[in-house]
Parts: C-alpha cells; sequence; structure tokens
C-alpha cells in the first residue's frame, strides 16, 4: 500500500482534472460495478487518471484487495491524517468526509469532481462550499456500458435467476402436497398463507447465494393491488402470484420471475386469462430481438390485450387490466435501463438484459403473471433460466 | 384521495414555507422512519405544514395506503400532469422528479427543502437550478429523535434480536453434530464450510421473519480480518467468530449480535482470550447506564485489555488486538449515532439502543468477538435478546 505523498509525485498537474468519486456502499450499483467490492458501510473511491482507488479502513483492508477491483488502496487513517493536517485540526479532532475529499483533490490536483445522480447531498454541497466543482451525472449516465451485460455478468445473472426457479420448484411442491379444507389450504398441519410460501421462497434462494426480500406471493384480489406481497391463508381456486427477484449475496447481481399458480380447478374466466397472458408472453419472446422498438413491443401487447377484451383502466387510484410496463433492464439494480413502456424510442441491441412480464389484473378474478429474464443475443433472446409454466396444480 | 389542487386552496402563503423532501427508497432510514413505508422503488415524500404527505404511483397507492404513516397521498399521475402544465411540456414528454418536486413546490408555495445528508445530489443540483433552496442535514441530524427507541421499536428490535438468537442456535446444533475426520469438521456426509454456515444462519433468520445479508462466520485467521464474511472448511480447535445482524422485512430494524464458537477442545491462549473478552463484556454490561460516557465505557475495556496483556497494533494494514470501536446505536440503520469509540462526550439515556462487542484478534490464535444489543433502561441497561454464551463445543 502506497502512502499519498508517493502517488502524487507522479501526477502531472499541468492542466485541470476531473475524477469521479463515490461515497456510498454496496447498494449502490455504479459503486459495485466500479469497484466490484460488497461494502456494507458507506466508503470513499475515486479515479486518479485510469486508476481506480479505493479508501480502505484498516479493518477493511485486507478483503478490499483480496476482493475489490481496485488498482490501490489508501488507508483510511492516512487520508484522514492529511486532512487533519492540511485543515490545522486540532489535536483529537477528526477530519469529515468532506475534508478527507478535499484533501484528496488538492493533493491530487482535482478540480472536478463527476458524481452519480444519487451521490450524497450533503457531501456534494460540502465540496462546492470547498471550491470544489462537483457535477452529477444524469440517472444511468454515469457508466451507461452496464447496459450491455458481458459473459461473466451473464453467468452470475443466470445463476441469480436459478435462485428464483428454487422458489417456483418449491411453491409447485408445496401446493401439491397442501390438502384443501373448507376452501382453505393446509400443508404440515397448518393453514397455508402468502406469508409461508414468502419463507419457504426466501430459504430456497438462499440456498443458491441469493437473498429475495421483497418476494410478492399475492392470491386473489391482493394481486390486482400490484405490489402487494401478498398476505394471510391462501384459497382453493384463487389465483396466486409468486414474483420473485433475488439478489445474489456475493456480487449483487438480481434475478427476476414470476408464475402464477392456483390450486385445484380454475374456472373458466381464470382459464382464459392466463392463457391470454401465456400468449402475450410468448408474442414479446417473439419480438425481442436488437433492432426491434421497446415500445413498439409493449405497444403490440397492448392491443393484443385489447383485442382479446381485456381492457385496462389507469387513471384511478384502482387500476386494472395491463397497467404496469412490461418489462425492464435488470443487472446490478433490480429496475434498471431500458424500461419497455409505451413510451421512448430505444432499440434492442445483444448483451441487454430484460425481463419481459405481460400481467392483466382485475377485481373479483384476481391477477396473472408471468415473467421471465432474457439475455438479447445476435437473432432474438434466450432464458437466463427456465422455470415450468405449469399453473394449475392439483 | 385529494387533488392537489383542492389542497392548495387549504394552504397559506402568505410567509416563506420551509417542507423536508425525500426521494429514495426504504434503504433510507430516514424516510422510512418518517413515512414507515417498505418501499422498494424511490418515490417522492414531503412535509406540508405538519402532514406527511406520499406521492405514489397509481400501483403502489392501495399498498401505501394501507401500510405507511401518511396522512395524504398524492397520485403521482396527477403531479405529474401538474408538472407537465406547468412547464408546457410537449404532448408524450414525461416531467422529470425534479419538475414534479419544482411543481410540488410552487403549488404550495414552498421556498425551502430541508433535505438529509444523503439525499440524491442530481435532485438536489436541479432544484437548486431552478430556483428552490436546497438545505442538507448533517448526519444524523435531520430527525435526531431517532436515537431513543419506544417501546414498539423496542418490540421489534427484540425480535429482529431473537432472530439472530435463532442463527446462533442452529451453528450451536450443526457443530454439535458435526464429526471430525482429519481436522476438518463433516456435517451430513459433506465438509462443513463457513459459507454453509451462514446459509444455515439466513435461514433460521428468514424463519424469523428478518434477512441476514452480510453474515460473518470467520474461523482462524480469518476474523482478524475483520470484516471478512470467512469462507473454506471449518477446523476443529479454530476459533470461529459469528456475528449475526438480520434486519425485520416488515419494518427494516435491525438486530446484532456475535458469539464465538469453537468445536473440540481449545488451548490455554485460545481459552484465555474468550475468558478476557467475555470479562470485558460483563465490564461493559455493569458501566452502561444513563449519565456514563460512552468514550469512558471503550476506554475502560481497552485499558482492562492492555491491563491483561492483549496489546492493539492499529498502524499497519493488519491490525491486531482490539481495534475497533466498543459498539454502535442499531435501530433503522445497522450502524447509527452514538458509537462507542475512545473520544467524544456523549452519554447514554434511557431508551437507547447500543450493541457492546468487546473483541480480540491475533494472527495465529484468531479471533474473539461477544456482542450483544442493549436497551439502556432507567438504571442500566438490558439485552434485547439473549443467546447463549457457551462456545466450546465438544
Amino acid at each position: 500500500m502506497s502512502a499519498i505523498q508517493a502517488n502524487s509525485q507522479k501526477t502531472s498537474r499541468r492542466k485541470p482534472k476531473s475524477s469521479i468519486l463515490f461515497h456510498a456502499d454496496a447498494n449502490d450499483p455504479d459503486m459495485l460495478y466500479f469497484s466490484r467490492f460488497n461494502a456494507f458501510d458507506p466508503y470513499i473511491a475515486l479515479t486518479l487518471g485510469r486508476k481506480k482507488v479505493g479508501i480502505s479502513h484498516a479493518m477493511e483492508y485486507g478483503r478490499m484487495e483480496k476482493e475489490s477491483d481496485f488498482d490501490e488502496i489508501l488507508l483510511l487513517s492516512e487520508v484522514q491524517a492529511g486532512a487533519r493536517k492540511r485543515f490545522n485540526l486540532e489535536q483529537g479532532q477528526a477530519a469529515n468526509t468532506s475534508q478527507m475529499v478535499a484533501h484528496l483533490a488538492k493533493e491530487y490536483g482535482i478540480d472536478e469532481f463527476k458524481v452519480g445522480d444519487r451521490f450524497p447531498t450533503g457531501l456534494a454541497f460540502a465540496l462546492r462550499d470547498a471550491g470544489i466543482q462537483v457535477s452529477p451525472c444524469k440517472p444511468g449516465t454515469l457508466f451507461p456500458e452496464r447496459i450491455i451485460k458481458n459473459n461473466d455478468e451473464i453467468k452470475l445473472m443466470k445463476k441469480a435467476n436459478e435462485a428464483a426457479c428454487a422458489g417456483f420448484q418449491i411453491v409447485a411442491k408445496t401446493l401439491a402436497e397442501s390438502k384443501v379444507k373448507k376452501g382453505q389450504l393446509i400443508h404440515s398441519g397448518r393453514v397455508l398463507t402468502a406469508e409461508r410460501i414468502r419463507e419457504l421462497i426466501g430459504q430456497a434462494t438462499l440456498g443458491k447465494g441469493a437473498v429475495a426480500l421483497h418476494t410478492i406471493a399475492s392470491p386473489g384480489d391482493q394481486a390486482v393491488d400490484n405490489h402487494c406481497a401478498g398476505y394471510g391463508p391462501i384459497r382453493e381456486g384463487e389465483l396466486i402470484v409468486v414474483d420473485i427477484f433475488p439478489r445474489r449475496q456475493e456480487d449483487g447481481y438480481w434475478g427476476d420471475m414470476t408464475r402464477t399458480f392456483l390450486k385445484g380447478k380454475a374456472s373458466d374466466a381464470q382459464r382464459r386469462l392466463v392463457r391470454t397472458v401465456k400468449k402475450a408472453h410468448q408474442m414479446s419472446l417473439d419480438m425481442i430481438k436488437p433492432g426491434a422498438t421497446g415500445s413498439k413491443v409493449h405497444r403490440d401487447v397492448q392491443a393484443f390485450f385489447v383485442k382479446e377484451g381485456y381492457e385496462t383502466t389507469t387513471d384511478t387510484s384502482q387500476p386494472e387490466g395491463f397497467f404496469h410496463a412490461l418489462g425492464h433492464g435488470v443487472g446490478l439494480e433490480i429496475h434498471e435501463s431500458p424500461i419497455i413502456a409505451p413510451r421512448g424510442k430505444w432499440r434492442f441491441k445483444k448483451g441487454m438484459v430484460v425481463t419481459t412480464e405481460p400481467g392483466l389484473y382485475y377485481y373479483g378474478l384476481g391477477g396473472c403473471r408471468i415473467e421471465d429474464s432474457l439475455q438479447v443475443t445476435a437473432d432474438g433472446n434466450q432464458k437466463l433460466a427456465k422455470a415450468p409454466y405449469k399453473w394449475e396444480i392439483a
């Protein structure tokens, strides 16, 4: 680990210099992309020329050295000491983060910090007040290359989606094993609830190294309230929307898949609903390929639903029909660029990873959503992982 | 759900008005504290006088109405429409977040937004550019009252710590069931690894409604690298530091506890290490009470370790000894105010929840840390949950 003084000598100070600055933990997808370091406390990182530099607490140094992509790691205690000297702080007074960053800026002749859209405001304003230019990027523009996934990333995202598949497997098994008693499902001697299904899914994805935090297991009308996680007993003959989006603990990549289930015998209306969503899902699989426009795929699916008699109402606080985006990019964020929605002119490119998740939701009937995560290939797309579409469980 | 127009009439515009503004998801502890709404996508919330107002996508409306603390919920689509009209956007062009917030500011006569330290810079700068004052608070000062937990919060944090206890229970059981073969532990026919222990812990905490994301199960010298999560086979006679900090899925409260284990027979040096840490732990329990100074408790523990012959070296990239803070506040953040460290003049108050977690770490010997989460009571402290301290497992 080289000291700051040693490095600063290598650096030319002739022209104004720009650096990308981070202060966040591994929840910041750009910082994680930049560092590949799974930090659970916020820390400072920046670019010095082409070098990626992380500032590490002594306690994190060993792990950062082993696990991160940093070209160089500076000890926080040394940056701290430098800042205290520069700002003439009294004995025992610690430099704050903005003083440490200001110190680094002076030391390396940095005039401007480029920061992500979600960079913390407190630090940004303090740096500006200290005379350092801070330039926030628009959302998603710090590393626009994140939209195209390389083979290593695809491999990790396959694993993330396989974790979701393990979740569907346990749901199907549990529903099959459940007995019906007065319309309610009984499993292992207990009433089967949405909460219990979520717990089983969580344990299954963990077994595959991924955490599923906001899993949806939403029976009946609850699924129409689209972000309702689902609660209470599961009933015979109710559609259950199960949306699993696990995040890998090691590297932070997300999977995202949805299946719809029903225990017992579906009604004709439910069957027609599921069949229509399945057809829409297949339509989207046929259309998603390099060159195709995201908005057209969404609108074609929307038009298909209308043609089949499934209207959408969104101008109320209780929307029904097909009221969400057809899909979205996924990677180090669960929702990232691109969004497959009615508007926008962007086209699919090879290497994008997107979900397609058509769904229909009506009070009295319940909801159905079918979702897969796809990688866009040279001439079409490929599912990152496969789970059965069987939904009516005897 | 009332429309903006209706509300704005109720609002006096005579004097400059300040509002607290948020744009984040449930990972922002201040926003979660304010809203009690477990959102997984960022959304806008603000104060209008004494009212808490959330801006909701139609898809989230139902859930927000049921689950949040908001006094009023505005539909995103209406705010969107208002912003588009105000800024004369073309047909089909969507208003961005800063335009929507600027619209709300004009509509309600707000001159200044008070924001948290981690408020997104992109939005803050855009609002400033639009002539709206943005005033970031210093870290931890937006809701300083968060440091004192009420009875409802204590109840939830007890549950979070009970989830950690379920983790220790499965670790002790697994170690007891393991057979030793050529120095390695074998469980269920497989070599027992740190990764497997972490998985078992994760499944156990999930069964209690909490997610343990960065669990540490760190054997031997790995524990000296203090943030190393631990990897590879567990060996007989090695100290294993197990630090479990689960977050409740429903409400976001954290638990935080650590136990140290060893399978087989400990050496005299290991036994003395664990005994000394246990004594330090008890010392801290005896000292933590209203009026006591956090820094004194830390320094007394430190002095005790030195007296017992356990020196600390921190000025290298491989620190040894007692090199971390004795403890920290915990609540909606895993690390929050106050920090029990050598410096600082703050005193314990009734209702604070803190960890105490003395530890000693040496290469060749391994590490030992013992941690409990405590609530400060009128005349001392109380553990939020209890797990056995038995560490040597036959």
